[in-house]
């Protein structure tokens, strides 16, 4: 097992890696102050994992709140749901709740032990790969709004998080995939030597070499702690983290949210924001090949949809040059694992990012 | 003008407290960051303020959401109107939300600046007594639940707050009386000097004397700043502000929520806590004469409604003996203008106040 601690102050917490951890009671115990436990989890993960959950937490007046699966429903009905549970089985300000499932589940539980009764304990036990590197570090709560996604919610630090490589073993190869991409996201943004672990490894995380996943994992942790611990509350460096992400959101949008993973909408929206930098210069034509074998190999698609013209990402970033000044703002690379904001960007090198990377 | 800071750290923030403050925007200005503002008001208080309000924004994008009155739809399905209002006019992380309005608009917009984009500015303008005295002070802000009052919310402080006396020209009598019950709370609970200004100046605040009720206005958030800032999030000392809320609560939900205003129901719950503090010693009959003579003169009931049955107030509290082993908690006065909270309360002495207090 191999801890890792977000430092920050007093909201600071353990992450536990490792294999076979949901069973047993001595990680979670400590972090649980009452004697009330929430469980929220959803239809696909319950049959998987709930009753071992359970399992370790002999003692504790359980209540448990099965949500269906689904970013669709990472809404705030639905979290209302929570409260329906919370407050049918009289959960008062000392519960804790657990998160036990992906990147939905643990915003929208994360998110309802923020405001139950002005916030309670919370715990995340991520089931996805992607959120054990991604939603699990950094305190991001918070559900979809009609208009617009994570629109409202709320920065809340769980007290622990366990990470038990054992639960990938259920995930679709997809999905396995799609986190990879935010871990090779970690190695191009703060970390060249991760880049290159990954470049001689990848093949293992695919296989599910539990070994090589709790090193990823771990190492893609303490990046992204790194990075939170500096900009809590992203006022500026933490936005390096949406590396590939405004070039995937527009993707996101323009395919219907879910019909791309988030993590293969961020493949391609790396590949692009590589591409760019390349462009203006900062990496070379090599290294891009090799930001984009790289996620090839991880079977991640390295390009737009066919029917994203130029002209659709210009309507979906907001960038045409009347309403560019100054206000579109990208991650890109300085070099190979330094990544940086600017706003600074040449609409004609931009133009042929999205005419290349089709 | 009186200005007053409210000490929380990096959370602080000034009220600014006297006459014909709202039309002027040196006040507010200051606490806008960005461009961009959204007023939320109700029906009632937008006809009498919100082109005033309005006035001294000049420069602003200004948005405004004017919501039902009253507490019944202090829900979060109402919060998310002010959501929508916000996505729709593309508010960003730099605007301000202002509350106009009382306890009820505040809170529910203060929980919704807590929560839109994971944090966003606030400024409370509050438009009754109560307001000013009470949901201005501390930063709880939130919604009701079917299953439960201010059962969702967050802490969440406002960038300033602005109480002008002028506004409360409209204020219904009985609502003014209501928030003199708050008032007198605080010479009771921490300033017995407090208290005796009171029983000189009650009437003055009665008939609306704008300079006796900006010194009472100040004087109570003084009071209520000192016990926030010892204790934010209510972990223990904060308790003594529900000096008669416990009572209280028992007769609000016994009358259905609205038929009693809450000053009113907290003003006899004082009462009753006060009759209790006497039977245990701590204080005087004539202490407690006092205590009943002063909400008297203020228009405010100092007994329950008749059909309150010790019985009720038994099931209303859970405090038959069975359940009462140190859960039931309750704010008393050790002396006048010191409260404590306890939980150690003789169920005998207990039973003699729910018949005396009828």
């Amino acid at each position: 097992m191999h801890e890792l601690t977000v430092d920050l102050g007093d909201r600071s917490y353990p992450i536990y890696i490792g294999e076979h951890l949901l069973g047993e009671s001595r990680w979670l115990q400590p972090h649980i102050p009452g004697k009330q436990v929430c469980i929220v989890t959803n239809e696909t993960i319950a049959p998987l994992y709930l009753s071992r959950l359970k399992a370790s937490l002999d003692g504790y007046q359980i209540h448990t709140v099965i949500l269906p699966d689904g970013e669709s429903f990472k809404t705030l009905e639905v979290v209302n749901r929570i409260f329906d549970g919370l407050l049918e089985s009289r959960h008062n300000r000392t519960t804790t709740l657990i998160a036990l499932g992906g990147g939905v589940v643990g915003d929208m539980t994360g998110f309802a032990a923020a405001c139950y009764q002005r916030g309670v304990g919370f715990i995340q036990v991520p089931t996805t790969l992607l959120a054990m590197v991604d939603s699990s570090v950094g305190g991001k709560t918070g559900v979809n709004h009609p208009l617009g996604k994570n629109m409202i919610g709320a920065f809340y630090q769980p007290y622990c998080v366990l990470a038990d490589m054992t639960l990938l073993g259920s995930l679709p190869p997809r999905e396995l995939s799609a986190g990879i991409a935010e871990i090779i996201k970690y190695g191009l943004i703060s970390d060249y030597p991760f880049f290159e672990w990954l470049e001689q490894n990848v093949d293992r995380l695919l296989v599910g070499d539990q070994e090589a996943l709790a090193y990823a994992v771990e190492r893609s942790c303490r990046n992204k702690a790194e990075v939170v611990a500096a900009d809590e509350h992203e006022g500026g460096i933490r936005a390096i983290l949406n590396f590939g992400h405004t070039f995937g959101h527009a993707i996101e949008t323009a395919q219907g949210y879910g019909n791309w993973l988030h993590g293969e909408a961020v493949a391609a929206g790396m590949v692009m924001a590589a591409d760019l930098s390349w462009r203006r210069g900062d990496i070379s034509a090599d290294e891009l090949a090799r930001v984009r074998d790289l996620l090839v190999r991880a079977r991640l698609p390295v390009t737009a949809p066919d029917d994203m013209t130029p002209a659709r990402f210009v309507e979906l970033m907001g960038v045409d040059k009347k309403v560019l000044d100054g206000r579109l703002r990208l991650v890109l690379l300085e070099a190979m694992g330094n990544a940086v904001v600017t706003s600074d960007i040449d609409t004609d090198l931009l133009a042929e990012t999205f005419a290349a990377c089709r």
